[in-house]
C-alpha cells in the first residue's frame, strides 16, 4: 500500500479521481481541521509524530469514500466529518504500528516515524490515535457506526496477524491470500463507504450497497497494489519496483506465479521469498516468470472482477454526481495498474 | 506492575484481598469463560498469544474492582461480566504493547510474548484485544460507558508516551511523575470502579464517588509498585528487587532520591539512570542513598495519602460486605509494601 496515487493525472479519456475530489472539495478543510484537532494531546510527542504521517498527506482515500457515500445518501448533518476523521484515524494507527512490523523505512514518502522517534512511540502513538478513533465515534452517539468501526478495529488487526503467520509460506492458497486482504484492507474500505450510509439512517439495502462496494473496491485496491509493486501491466524493472519482493512479501502475483511454476521455479521463489537469500537478478527473474505465467496480468483481471462488482452495487442508487464519482473513483484505482 | 500479589497471604490481623475475592466469587466463572470466548479468532496464533497471558494469570484485579462496584450499586443485570471483561482486555492490550515498549523479558512470571511470538505479532495481538474490548463496549448499548472506555484507553496511551518522555530525565518533577501515573496507570482503576456505577444506572454523586475511588485507589497501587521494586518498606536487596533500576525507569524513590541529594548523588543518579552505566554495588548504593533520604518511606508514605482518599470517596456508600471489601482492597495494596 505505498504507492502514491497521482492527483494531477487527470487527462479527458484516462479514468480520474478529480470528480470525487471535487465532490467533497467542501467537506476537506473541515475534515482536515479535524484531523489535526483529534491528533492533539497534553503530551507534545504525540501531535508531533502523528503529523508527521499526516502532513505527509497520503491519499485520504477512505474518509474520501466516507463523505462520497453520505452525500451519495443525502445526509446533510456534520457527523460524516467526524466519522471520515474517525475512519483515517483507525487507518493512520494501522500504518504506524505497520511500520514497526513490517521494520518499514518510508511512508508515504517519508522516513518512516519509528527511525525518527523509535518503534516505543511509534506503537504507544499509534494506540492514541486508535483510542481517539472510538472516542470521535462515541461523540456521534450511533451506535450502529460503533459496531462497524470496532468490528474493522478488530478485523484489520486480525488480517494483519494472519499476513504474519502466511509469510513465510510461498505456497499459500490464493484463497488465504484473498482472505488475508478481506481483512486487512477491504473491511475498512467497507467500512467506510457504509459508515455514510449509516449515519445518513438509510435502509438496510443501501447500507448493504455501500457496504459491497466498498469491500470490492478495497480489494481490486490491494490487488493493484500489489501489482504495481512488480511495475504493474507493464512489469520492467523500474524505480519504485520491488519493494514487497526484497520484504519476502507474499502477494497474489507471487501465488500465482509459484503455482503455475515448475519444480526448479518453486525452489526459486522458496529461496527469495520464504529464506529472503536474494541475489543480484533476482528481481528481474522473478519479472520473467511472472511475465511467462501471466501472474501480474491476472492479478490486474482480478481486480477487474472486483471493481465491477463494486461498480455493480452502487447500481440501486439513482444516477447522481456522487455516485458518478465513486464509480470513476474504481475505474481510476483499476486504471493505475497500467 | 512487575509484582504478583500473594493471593494466599490471608492472616486475620493483615488487611486481605479475601473479601473482595470472596464477593466475586459467584461471577469469576462467567468473567473467564468471557475473557477466553473474545480472546478467539480465525487467526490460531492470536488466541495462543493471548492465553499465554491470560491463562498466567495475573490478579484480574482491575476487572474484580468492577465487579464490586457493580455489587456495592446493587446491578442485578448481566453487563457487568462484559463490561469487566473489556477492562482486563484493555489493561492486557496495554501489557502486550508495555512488553514491546519496555523490551520486557519475563510478564506475569512468564516469558514475555515478545520473545515468543515477536514483537511484530505482540503488537497486533494487543491491537486485537483492544478492538475487542470495544466490541464488548458495544454490545453492552451503553454509550456513558463507552465513553468512559474510550477516554481511558486514551489516556493510558498518553500516560506511557509521557513515560518515554521523561525516561531519560531523571531531574523530573513530581508533579510530572504523578500525571504521568495518573493517565497510565490510575484512569483505568477510576474507569473500573467508575463502571460498575454507570451500567447500574446509579446517580451522578455515586458515579463520581467510585471514580473518585479508583483514581486513588490507582495512584495508591502503583507507588506502591514503585516502592516494591526497591524492596519496599524494607529496602534491602531482595530477589525481585532492582528491575525498574536496571531499566533506568524514573520512579518516585528516584525522583525524591535526585532531589534530596547533593551535587556527588545526583551525579550518581545521572550515571546510573540517565545514561544507565550500571556497575556491581550500584544497586545497594542507591538502596543506601534511598534509605537516607527517606525516599522508599515516603513514597509509601504517599501511596497511604491516596489510599486514605480512596476509602473516604467509598464513604457515602451505606455499608455493606461489598463496600467492606474494596476498603480492605486499599489497605491490601498499602500494605504490600511492608
Amino acid at each position: 500500500m505505498s504507492n502514491i496515487l497521482p492527483f494531477d493525472q487527470h487527462k479527458t479519456d484516462q479514468p480520474s479521481l478529480q470528480p470525487l475530489l471535487d465532490l467533497v472539495a467542501p467537506d476537506m478543510d473541515s475534515l482536515n481541521r479535524l484531523i489535526l484537532s483529534y491528533a492533539e494531546a497534553h503530551v507534545e510527542l504525540i501531535p508531533k509524530l502523528a503529523h508527521h504521517l499526516i502532513d505527509a498527506g497520503g491519499k485520504r482515500l477512505r474518509p474520501m469514500i466516507t463523505l462520497a457515500a453520505a452525500n451519495l445518501c443525502d445526509y446533510d448533518g456534520e457527523q460524516h466529518i467526524k466519522v471520515a476523521c474517525a475512519v483515517e484515524f483507525l487507518h493512520t494507527a494501522t500504518l504506524l504500528h505497520d511500520d514497526v512490523v513490517d521494520e518499514s523505512d518510508i511512508r508515504r514518502g517519508r522516513k518512516a516515524a519509528r527511525l525518527l522517534w523509535g518503534n516505543q512511540a511509534t506503537v504507544l502513538v499509534g494506540d492514541y490515535l486508535l483510542a481517539q478513533c472510538f472516542r470521535m465515534m462515541v461523540e456521534t452517539r450511533n451506535l450502529d457506526a460503533l459496531d462497524i468501526m470496532s468490528a474493522a478495529a478488530a478485523d484489520i488487526a486480525e488480517g494483519e496477524v494472519f499476513q504474519l503467520t502466511l509469510q513465510n509460506n510461498v505456497a499459500t492458497t490464493e484463497d488465504d491470500y484473498m482472505q488475508m486482504i478481506e481483512w486487512k484492507t477491504a473491511t475498512l474500505f467497507a467500512a467506510a463507504a457504509e459508515l455514510g450510509a449509516v449515519i445518513a439512517g438509510r435502509p438496510r439495502q443501501e447500507i448493504a450497497a455501500l457496504r459491497s462496494f466498498g469491500r470490492n473496491l478495497g480489494i481490486a485496491f490491494q490487488l493493484v497494489d500489489d501489482a504495481l509493486d512488480y511495475g504493474g501491466e507493464q512489469a520492467v524493472m523500474g524505480k519504485k519496483v520491488g519493494d514487497d519482493f526484497r520484504e519476502g512479501k507474499i502477494t497474489l502475483p507471487v501465488v500465482l506465479s509459484f503455482r503455475r511454476g515448475d519444480e526448479e521455479e518453486r525452489t526459486f521463489w522458496q529461496r527469495v521469498i520464504q529464506q529472503r537469500e536474494q541475489q543480484e537478478g533476482d528481481l528481474a527473474h522473478a519479472l520473467e516468470l511472472m511475465r511467462r505465467h501471466g501472474a501480474i496480468a491476472d492479478t490486474v483481471e482480478r481486480a477487474r472482477h472486483y471493481g465491477g462488482i463494486a461498480r455493480d452495487a452502487l447500481a440501486i442508487f439513482p444516477a447522481s454526481p456522487a455516485r458518478q464519482a465513486l464509480e470513476e473513483a474504481v475505474d481510476f484505482c483499476i486504471a493505475r495498474a497500467f
